[in-house]
């Protein structure tokens, strides 16, 4: 007797990085870029509907293990993402992710996917269209602190969004930098390495900080920040990891995703619990003012959250429709009879005669 | 040019249902659930070391999606599980779940699997486990109230663990019950339907209750049970979610898994907030009594915990070495070098051109 084969519903669909790569390809890092911040934009925009669990972690010597759940109501989320700073020395990605995206009427996973492209991806997504809503405007020229693994996605996202025409490039590993400009070479940019963190962010308008270190480091100096720019602080993410001067906070005006876990993970973390900040939503729904004049000095202190991986996931699933740039895993038991799991492994046992 | 092929830390095993259940079979139903006693015995034995962060539930009109991490400094692990009972009336399965282990000291994911059978099979493993502990000696018949997707399991776990050698058999839907008996004929188990639950608990040294209204319901009254039982509540797991009338509690001392997660989801929401429980690990461990004398009613107000989920996926870990009941997933990015995520992305254009 053969076991009969498992329905339509024991199927999720399963994104592995080799068809993340081909599907990005297929469409264009860059478009993918700009379509990726679209719907970020548009979840932000609906902030008020979604469940914001905070994330749940699980902290080690070595590093942290997370899980980031959110809902809209219609759909769920997850992604599960360690952070392991000393993963580099041993040849291993210091952060690893993947994503699960189910239906909250049923419970039935939609889709699984890789998760390390796709965060690199939705966090320079994110981090452009903030900039887009509080850069000056025609601004030409980022400097990149920070030459790793989000930063040409940081490069492309800005260059897409915020028309981005130089980069001033910075990092404590002269390899790190001259990975970045082979990578970037022929998209366009305009590179300049440069020798300091201090030389770099000369004639910028946007600042990216984007380091790796869990410690207290400090990138930036107050005396290296002058009026009138977007600094996009992106690499201090948890606790006890900042990149700036507290000085600089002080002279700017910060916006944050979500102010709860920005106070925890932020630069936030090293000024008083009452410090003002404005989260991004109220910004990008006018309930709360970006920038209102050349002068000032925005900060986005940019944790990750995860409405951004909920807009993630769901970009993927609109984008895999009717492609080959996924698999059927066979994930669910899904017995005739709901309540027969039992019969189902007995009569897959006619496989196994 | 062709993109390099994923090096092997980009794969993760993945076990699907059809694997699991090919397993399951290989080994046997009855040996499985004897291991993963023994393993969950086990971890509870070092109970202490565990990571107890509580579970993380997204409740709808619906039903719930939960998700349940753990770790012992060594392991990570959680599990996404799903409780929607309108599921069976559209044919879906009202539990689905996955799992996923992973090293505390890099990150990496060591294993993905389906856990719908899984925790089947747990649930039923941890009942034993704590029936070994608690049933009077010698016990024989168990009653099983609830016939549904997890009865089965219950019946061969009691039967390889506890001695049990007959089954009184009541569910609301006779279907139900005509399932079970098709499904355990053959298994050397002596199976008596009833035609109440009144009738079924007659003789029973072992009283399962296991049904499933998301509803305050008393599928046992105290007038229904006499002294020198050991009953087994597992239905009743998450809040406004039970099945004993409240004065069985006051007449029985009660077992537990987690206290803080079981005030909240267990028989024991019925009953104040000072009203005595031991954890089972400290019972397994000599540090709480079990079992006093013959005359005494034992209550394991079983709801799951995640200890036991990582418990189940430590054994299928194990049991899938060498085998072929697993396939490698494609799921981490992997870079030769970690920083040149990008880099790693524009060569798998070499494929799509």
């Amino acid at each position: 007797m053969s076991a009969p084969q498992p329905s339509k519903l024991a199927f999720v669909p399963f994104v592995s990085v080799e068809n993340m790569m081909r599907l990005v390809n297929r469409i264009g890092v860059s478009t993918v870029l700009t379509e990726l911040a679209s719907y970020i934009e548009e979840d932000f925009g609906r902030w008020e509907l979604f469940d914001k669990t905070p994330r749940v972690a699980s902290h080690s010597a070595e590093g942290v293990i997370e899980l980031m759940p959110t809902s809209d109501g219609i759909m769920y989320g997850f992604k599960y993402v360690n952070g392991h700073p000393k993963n580099m020395a041993n040849g291993l990605q210091t952060v690893t992710a993947l994503g699960l995206m189910s239906h909250v009427d049923n419970g039935y996973p939609a889709l699984l996917t890789e998760m390390t492209l796709l965060t690199a991806l939705r966090t320079a997504a994110t981090s452009a269209m903030v900039a887009k809503h509080l850069a000056p405007t025609h601004s030409h020229t980022m400097a990149m602190i920070g030459n790793g693994a989000q930063s040409e996605f940081q490069a492309l996202a800005m260059a897409a969004l915020c028309g981005i025409k130089t980069l001033r490039l910075y990092d404590i590993d002269a390899a790190a930098t001259n990975k970045l400009i082979q990578n970037l070479s022929g998209h366009g940019l305009e590179l300049v390495a440069c020798s300091s963190a201090q030389e770099a962010v000369e004639g910028a308008q946007i600042i990216t900080t984007c380091t790796a270190d869990k410690q207290l480091a400090t990138i930036l100096t107050d005396n290296m920040v002058g009026s009138g720019v977007h600094i996009n602080a992106i690499g201090g993410d948890c606790p006890g990891k900042t990149e700036l001067h507290h000085d600089i906070l002080y002279r700017s005006d910060v916006f944050v995703e979500f102010e709860p876990q920005t106070r925890i993970e932020g630069e936030i973390q090293q000024v008083p619990a009452d410090f003002p900040v404005s989260e991004m939503w109220k910004v990008i729904n006018g309930e709360s003012k970006g920038r209102t004049h050349d002068g000032q000095i925005t900060l986005f202190d940019g944790v990750g959250f995860a409405i951004e991986d909920f807009s993630a996931l769901r970009y993927i699933r609109d984008k895999i429709h009717n492609t080959a740039f996924y698999q059927e895993l066979d994930m669910l038991a899904d017995p005739d009879d709901p309540r027969d799991l039992f019969g189902m492994l007995q009569r897959a046992r006619g496989d196994e005669k």
